[in-house]
């Protein structure tokens, strides 16, 4: 069985502040102890401008301040950040760029006309990725097979403490960063903010979660420029359109040696013979329950 | 093995527009086909203000809308809901009440001091539940282990496609209305929506879902004034902390015969021995991967 690579940056479940012991009782009455994963409110703003309350686990609120802030269109690959401040006591975190994003303007008009902004990000979003084409790249077979092994194996929050997501951005069949929390779409929005803050691109890497394979997670994953999203959960017609739209590769249902890819299989190549062995036993751990 | 008993509202999986077949390659690299959930954009209105614009699988985009509305605390017990319109074509959603609400007041004037109000949303939602005490109530966990046995074995879009989340409303160890949708605060906020168009009050009930005990899924459950919630998956710190604080029962972790209830126990009477047998197995199945 290979073993964990070295990676950038991995869950570290011991780390102060992320779960907490909570007393209560099992189903025959007795007292139990159990570690739970914290939940934080953690307040987003773009320079002058309060865009979004976020619940968080609360690590690396930096890159999930400009993950999400970039997958939401409001933050452009060309915009300079020129600083980043977190105040734990506040729950807030501020995005400062050296001058206005269009994404101020934009909402500085519209809350002129018609009062709320909120439900042009939506339409925002859907033109961020229009015409967007993601490279073309290859995919071992073998490498998901390892890559799962590894994510499966790794230590994290979710083997301690359980309820929550993981995101994990790899590049062939090594895990480079493994983020984890509350929501999916934060656990990649972390990942986006390290790739950016980082200057790192999609063009060659995968993106695994744990996650379903919906609209939102297609949509982050295109705007990221990684070309390939895998996960051990299911997909929506909806998500599969996206893929198609953009050239993703779609890959769900990762059980074992066993998944389903429902777009962008051209980048696939079939190097390993899935094992009639069922793995699916062992692999089942890491769904966010 | 107890039937499922008749039920007001159950899934339909075989309803026209909730799933689409969907090809695609295995890990063999042979073709195949999907059932495969929708998933569509739907704008919600109140009166003439745009509000959110959900991700949503389809159905009861009426209960959708009040539920989400009254949850967010935006649609209040006193406000008189005069008519709901659904407009299929351009996927929006209105609820108009019989005068402004307080939230359209609110937006208002948060709009013209500093820009946007989502941020202020967040504040509201813990307004909504500050002082709020759920009323006493008794759970059997005969009730418990039942409710579990026949959720897992009604027809649903969740054994038929997957990938999506299941909230069911339940009086004693009777299933009254499931709903499902790819995302679980959707599913609950349809149940919330039901309940607001039929009067029914949530005191005697049990809320089911096969999602996370989040702060979220806490605060709804609470707004909805339904005593107890119940769930397969598990816990964050901040849902339980808010179940002791609303005076919620909160129970996780329901596999087969066993359950960790973390919030609330005072409420559970054990009358039923749990069997030494592993059920776990039989009833791992609902879960939204």
């Amino acid at each position: 069985m290979a073993q964990a690579k070295p990676s950038l940056i991995v869950p570290n479940p011991l780390a102060e502040g992320l779960t907490r012991q909570v007393v209560g009782v099992d189903h025959f009455g007795a007292q139990i102890s159990l570690n739970v994963v914290e939940e934080r409110p953690l307040t987003i703003w773009l320079n002058g401008q309060e865009i979004v309350t976020a619940m968080t686990i609360g690590d690396y609120p930096e890159y999930l301040a400009q993950g999400f802030l970039s997958n939401q269109g409001m933050l452009s690959k060309e915009e300079i950040v020129e600083a980043i401040h977190f105040d734990a006591e506040l729950q807030t975190v501020v995005v400062r760029t050296n001058s206005p994003t269009n994404y101020e303007a934009k909402l500085k008009k519209k809350t002129r006309t018609s009062g709320c902004a909120v439900g042009t990000v939506f339409g925002d979003i859907m033109e961020g990725i229009d015409g967007l084409r993601l490279p073309k790249s290859t995919i071992h077979t073998s490498w998901l097979y390892s890559l799962a092994r590894q994510i499966n194996q790794m230590p994290s929050l979710y083997l301690s403490a359980g309820a929550i997501h993981g995101t994990v951005l790899c590049a062939q069949d090594q895990p480079l960063v493994y983020m984890e929390d509350v929501g999916r779409h934060n656990a990649v929005d972390k990942v986006a903010g390290w790739m950016r803050a980082s200057q790192t691109l999609g063009a060659n890497k995968i993106l695994y979660t744990t996650g379903r394979l919906t609209s939102e997670m297609v949509i982050k994953c295109a705007l990221m420029g990684v070309p390939v999203l895998a996960s051990r959960s299911g997909f929506t017609a909806w998500g599969v359109e996206l893929a198609h739209q953009v050239g993703l590769t779609l890959i769900g249902r990762m059980r074992g040696q066993r998944f389903q890819c429902l777009a962008g299989d051209e980048r696939l190549v079939y190097d390993a013979v899935p094992s009639s062995e069922d793995e699916d036993r062992i692999h089942r751990r890491k769904s966010a329950q």
